[in-house]
């Protein structure tokens, strides 16, 4: 922790051009970092020192002090500084910093499958929309939502999902991230202070829900989900739950739970903000109903199209309690608008066309059949890993044998080409990334031709990396 | 000023529905005003008060306050509570309060008209978008625009608008106010605290800095456009301009201001935030250049599809100083995405395919034949009034004649189902609203097939309110 950059004894050289200062000087420490001139945990000056050293602006320095911290090649905490990330003194999870560059084989949690992006049936869909469309439906469109997509969602989600929805209650975004931005600023405006999250989670969602003006409590996971009991002690406003499988250690929240957090939120006024993002994913038969529809006047309901469909068509929604909605709409208006009318005419028609169901149930057979074939492999190498996690979704867990550390597998693993991440990476603060020996295995993430190689070469990674066992 | 809730002496029912407080609060308010219970000017209990009286949540009346300011029904200050619009006490200006049910024929200004939307041949764009994408478009896209669709924007901008432009440079978004809410939140973040506007222009822009966390400081708006003298006394850590067509007042900035702005930019190291919402659609021939090319360092311009195509693409593009890029980057990952990468890349096509130089050109014949036509019918109809403004864009000012009230005209076109407002529905504050005998008429509104009759019947309206003449 006392390791500062006057005392690591390092000439370091930051060649800054003078027409783009914040560039060269990002790559400057970037550069310093992978050459190993600027070792991990090597503390950084303060931005105020480094800019007077340096006769740039202060805001230069911190803005890309700030960008390196996001890219991983920094951490920082308020109150503690700026240091090379990659030590134990810092609360970042030591995997998230094996970087590469552009590796062939993604593996990565969250991610779904582009290439099975069904682009003729979805550019049929824009035409249709594009032809049919109103004068109205071409103006500004109206902030929550183009009325006819929210009335087909509402029917959807209550059929697919279990979701007690009205279409007054449905809100479409341009993607999850817009719409949880959306509610923790309305949260915030109506006087919200603390938001919980799970105590594993997607850093990019804490981050939105920070920058929207909220406290983070991180609460315990464990075999039956979040600890609904751990909201009690941090006073929260508001949670961030993934009931249908946690992300990313995939368990289901327990039926008892789902009545207690609803109980919960009842009782205080609080808001749980349910994230479904692979609701539509289950493999065996027994798809648990959104949380949603035990209390729709204390559930915000979160779903997107980005898993079903693409990232790339940016769509997503929401249903909320009707007291919600004009503090959204106004929340909407004054941070530009959401989703663009044509792509929601698109998704009304077609999800109203049935193409959505048949779209889901292709993308499930494949999912399942990549979490078998890896369950299969990880079994058939007798390395003693595990496969844990409900049957569903585009990811699992891999736990490692005794004595593996996640870190040897991902850099295994970066040898033939594999981006994976260890459960640490997901942690929301320290004490979670405690478990350094398990693994996250998104198995959505690779366009189909190479998911099978992807799989195979990671198997092989944990079986390089395990002890050989008799 | 001193007409409260409980000296108005009226039983004023507020019907509330137990599943949906909120809504039948705003609804019954609304139906209070309308009615006329509810006079203009009348102070509304503090929404603690009210709260207290109806067992609410403070908040579902705070809520419901807001949604009711933003509508036009309620208007508020700070410290001065909340009252009845339609005073001389509010600084809203009063034109903003004559309400209509969807009026059949709209000149309000700002609107471009969505008729003219290209349906076949942006369908087209986006089925080849769909079909070429490569795998890695399809997942989530940079947060900052799709890399081809960022290259051929900056080859466009360069070419039709004289922007100095290169591709790292350029951020694509889902519409002018998203990119001026992640410019103004990255702004703040870099130490910002406030941002000069025109004394006239949207009320909607204002709330998106404003909500950004920027004070506003307004400055007067002249025959040259905006008076950037004023700048220095206001402090400013940016300005937001529409130099190459004043909105609404229709001046392009003069030659020598725009000079000074960008000297002024330089002096201070603030920021130059040039809208050049309508640069486009200039009908003498004498094209003025962005003020960006004057200083790419300090100017960050914006622009839009929603004029050239139609609201419902939800496209904008911003040209931004390198040093603002990573700091833009972070705001972006913590607000939720930008426009969708299909989109994006549809747009792509449609500029290189040459069919948005097409479409501009079309738009551009048919609004300048209603700027004509406009000119032509309030020169013959002898009232007095006259058209202002630069030949250019979708709007222009008409100068009543002597007497002639902006409200006497707007009222008078209500009556023939048009909708228009007075110069002072766009005024950032009091002072400026004083120009109460000027309405904006914004010609490219209305769909074609009603834009001449919608014009005529504007005319009519103003000949009707003005004292015959002999």
């Amino acid at each position: 922790m006392t390791d500062d950059w006057a005392d690591s004894g390092i000439d370091l050289h930051l060649a800054l051009d003078p027409r783009d200062k914040a560039g060269s000087l990002a790559s400057s420490i970037r550069d310093a970092i992978r050459t190993g001139r600027l070792a991990p945990g090597t503390r950084l000056p303060a931005s105020r020192t480094l800019a007077a050293d340096l006769g740039v602006a202060r805001n230069t320095v911190a803005e890309v002090y700030a960008l390196l911290v996001a890219e991983g090649w920094l951490a920082a905490r308020t109150g503690s500084g700026t240091w090379v990330a990659g030590r134990a003194s810092s609360p970042a999870p030591t995997e998230t910093l094996v970087r590469h560059e552009a590796p062939r084989l993604i593996l990565r949690g969250g991610i779904p499958d582009a290439s099975a992006f069904p682009r003729g049936e979805w550019a049929a869909s824009v035409r249709r929309a594009a032809h049919e469309a109103p004068v109205d439906a071409l103006g500004y469109p109206p902030p929550l939502g183009v009325p006819r997509v929210r009335t087909v969602l509402a029917e959807y989600l209550a059929r697919a999902r279990g979701v007690h929805a009205d279409p007054e209650r449905v809100v479409v975004g341009r993607g999850f991230a817009d719409l949880l931005s959306l509610i923790g600023r309305t949260l915030v405006a109506a006087g919200a202070r603390t938001v919980a999250v799970e105590e594993y989670g997607h850093e990019t969602h804490r981050a939105v829900l920070a920058a929207a003006g909220l406290r983070l409590a991180p609460i315990p996971v464990d075999g039956d989900g979040a600890d609904i009991a751990a909201l009690e002690a941090v006073a929260a406003d508001a949670v961030l739950l993934t009931p249908a499988h946690q992300f990313p250690t995939g368990v289901p929240l327990s039926p008892a739970r789902r009545v207690a957090v609803t109980a919960w939120a009842r009782r205080t006024g609080a808001l749980v903000l349910e994230d479904d993002y692979d609701g539509e994913f289950r493999y065996d038969h027994r798809a648990i109903g959104a949380v949603q529809a035990l209390d729709p006047d204390h559930v915000a309901y979160l779903g997107t199209a980005s898993k079903s469909l693409a990232p790339a068509v940016g769509l997503a929604w929401a249903v909320v309690p009707q007291r919600m909605i004009s503090g959204l709409a106004e929340a909407r208006r004054v941070a530009g608008a959401g989703a663009d009318a044509l792509s929601q005419l698109a998704l009304a028609d077609f999800i109203e066309s049935h193409r959505y169901d048949r779209q889901v149930r292709r993308l499930r057979a494949e999912y399942r059949r990549r979490r078998e074939l890896l369950d299969g492999l990880v079994v058939a190498s007798g390395s003693g890993a595990r496969v844990r996690g409900l049957a569903a979704g585009l990811h699992c867990l891999v736990e490692l044998p005794a004595g593996v550390a996640a870190d040897a597998v991902v850099a295994e693993a970066a040898r033939r080409e594999v981006a994976v991440e260890g459960l640490a990476a997901y942690a929301a603060h320290a004490t979670a990334a405690a478990r350094t020996s398990t693994i996250v295995v998104g198995y959505g993430a690779p366009p189909a031709r190479v998911a099978d190689e992807a799989i195979a070469e990671l198997v092989a990674a944990i079986a390089s990396a395990s002890p050989s066992r008799s």
